[in-house]
């Protein structure tokens, strides 16, 4: 029950070993047409572009923002918590000319703020995280995805902590690319980094294809002259957007060797996850963390942060004065066989966080950790009132069953 | 029976299914360093570093070559196939300054004109494939690496095709940095790519280290500041090796979320390989291609390319006058289930390529193939001794059982 790698559904993984299908038999591209039409989809959106970057899901965010920063591009990254701070290492490294704001963690935004520095830096790229796992924290994303097209600049969110388990409204949004995770709330083991992305970013990618192989073109694929005029290149071959476009188009180019059994992972993660229904999927998060919290302050614990932009999947609490915090994480998952996690930098020994995620986001999960914590705490001789947690828990799935 | 993705072993499939454990559980660590010291003894290497990057063959490759070149550094990359052209695509996006040699396809460089090229060119780095499937030729390697080192020169090599099915002996080759496959002699599907370097690579890693992460440092990292005169940073940080070797370092740096099945499968595909024996592995890999050309030259089949240079995992045949190449490979996989390859750019529609390769390296595979391929032949109208085909391959089976 941390906030990612969670607990991999076993239909999911299930699936991880089927035989493998050559990457350019018919009934595998079938299947990457159908992950493509299932991720649309999930990020709830109408762009032609919805396929997996084949790597962890920094390698989605690396070849995102990668393909669509230039070297010397101004970009805005606006820092509430731990993966704020990636998000500008990779930029920095992208050659991007940076500008930071930061919020003091635990808490976000206003989109006001956001929108006031887009209108007043006017830069070419803004880079936010959308759900921030190492504080608990969501970003609201109202009227920025419009302040950005005022401003001609491209909207970049990393929805890792939460496609799949709140709502990624892409379109709605008018957010130019996104990054999603599989291994949090798709409960997909980590290894792809599904995308998408509108005709706004393509055109930037298209801008700097320039197909330039120098001594070798696969058919189909002309070779063009760089010109000093173009912009500057994609750094990565791996990681380079317009080619990974160009093998999940109909023309299917050749790239990489497609990592076959982690995209019969994901389908499988997918279809379960639309099977569901989106919104059911989204419903069930809001009940488990509805009963987690309860349960948590049915046993006098106190929750990190502004409760007004709470994470759904991820509950942050703080850790009892006099306990210590990686004992009692040792013995939860010793004794109980549940993981729970750390933090970050500032947070370190502060507070506890807890994912209910995809399939680990369940009744029995969150019952179970409430019992084992309350436990864990009377044995280190933390007072609280016993037995109140999962009562308090039991109330919330209760009253949800009854509606 | 392709050069590659091939048929995975139904063991490491397996595998993948197994739950996942957290990247920092203890008995997850574990296994990590199990994989390391296998890796050591596949590669025949006493590196410290052998570990899988996280994504596909081309991932490795842009890994080691993104970490080893900085923008400006000469390097020299021998190409005798459409491989070599990779390697030259990922060296050019690094900004190398690069020296290319072409050999006619079909055969490979005498090492000595390799030799001749670093003493003349003085490159920082030479990068070049050990097995080239789209040839199916073998690059000798004898004296390369002595070279490199009297020029101070760095040796890359791409043994993404030979690994687990040639011997690859990274030490006595004085090689610095291998890049090898998983999807091939290893028989795990596409997904990570094992590499190990030594000492003198990694000291052009730490150089260009500079742990400069701005606004942010994880614990045991420290932020130092950027200076003008340091060597230039890696450009990606998904594929910074520095960073990687901090994750498998004992100290387990957090960078990304591991890709905990691939990881699983990868250790049942090298558990298998060792279980095995190495020589053992590469005696079965030459047996079936004796007996597999065997059979193709008892069809009065003419092998494309040097004998005396045959990749032993790769076999190109040339595809008889009159026959339809393509229509023959569809009628193979529809009527017999068997996929063999097309091939590559000057080659195009001239030769198939049939790999021998890990666990799709076995007598019942060689016999069905050659009785297959005889059986589309003979139906498309192509005259040929009948039945010869799978007693010529008997008889070279026969006699290895004899001996």
């Amino acid at each position: 029950m941390t906030p990612g790698p969670v607990e991999a559904d076993p239909r999911v993984l299930r699936a991880l070993s089927m035989p493998i299908l050559g990457q350019f038999d018919p009934e595998f591209t079938a299947l990457m047409n159908r992950i493509m039409s299932m991720l649309r989809e999930l990020f709830q959106t109408s762009n032609q572009w919805a396929y997996p970057v084949d790597g962890t899901s920094r390698s989605g965010i690396e070849a995102v923002l990668g393909s669509l920063i230039e070297p010397g591009d101004k970009v805005l990254i606006p820092i509430y918590g731990r993966f704020g701070y990636l998000l500008y290492e990779i930029a920095e490294r992208c050659g991007a000319k940076i500008t930071v704001m930061e919020q003091e963690w635990g808490t976000v935004f206003e989109p006001a703020e956001i929108i006031a520095a887009i209108r007043q830096h006017r830069p070419a790229l803004v880079a936010m995280v959308h759900g921030e796992t190492s504080t608990g924290r969501m970003q609201p994303m109202e009227g920025i995805g419009a302040a950005c097209r005022e401003a001609d600049a491209l909207l970049v969110i990393d929805a890792v902590a939460t496609l799949g388990g709140v709502p990624v409204r892409t379109d709605e949004w008018q957010v130019d690319a996104v990054i999603g995770g599989t291994q949090k709330c798709l409960s997909v083991p980590s290894g792809m980094a599904p995308v998408t992305y509108n005709d706004r970013a393509e055109r930037k990618l298209n801008a700097r294809k320039r197909v330039e192989r120098g001594l070798w073109a696969e058919p189909g694929q002309s070779a063009a002259s760089p010109a000093a005029s173009l912009p500057a290149r994609i750094q990565s071959n791996y990681l380079d957007l317009s080619q990974l476009q160009d093998y999940w188009s109909p023309a299917r180019l050749n790239h990489h060797t497609e990592m076959t059994s982690m995209l019969y992972g994901l389908h499988e993660g997918l279809r379960l996850a639309l099977n569901e229904g989106l919104e059911s999927r989204f419903a069930r998060h809001r009940l488990h963390e509805a009963a987690l919290t309860a349960g948590l302050r049915g046993m006098g614990l106190s929750l990190y942060g502004d409760p007004s932009c709470k994470l759904p999947v991820v509950t942050c609490v703080s850790i009892p004065d006099g306990v210590d915090g990686e004992k009692a994480r040792s013995q939860l998952l010793d004794d109980f066989g549940i993981e729970i996690a750390s933090s970050f930098g500032p947070l370190k020994g502060t507070i506890w966080r807890i994912g209910t995620m995809g399939y680990s986001c369940r009744k029995t999960n969150v019952l179970h950790l409430l019992g084992a914590l309350e436990a864990v705490l009377l044995r280190s001789g933390h007072p609280l009132p016993a037995g109140e947690a999962v009562q308090a828990a039991l109330q919330v799935y209760d009253a949800a069953a009854a509606d």
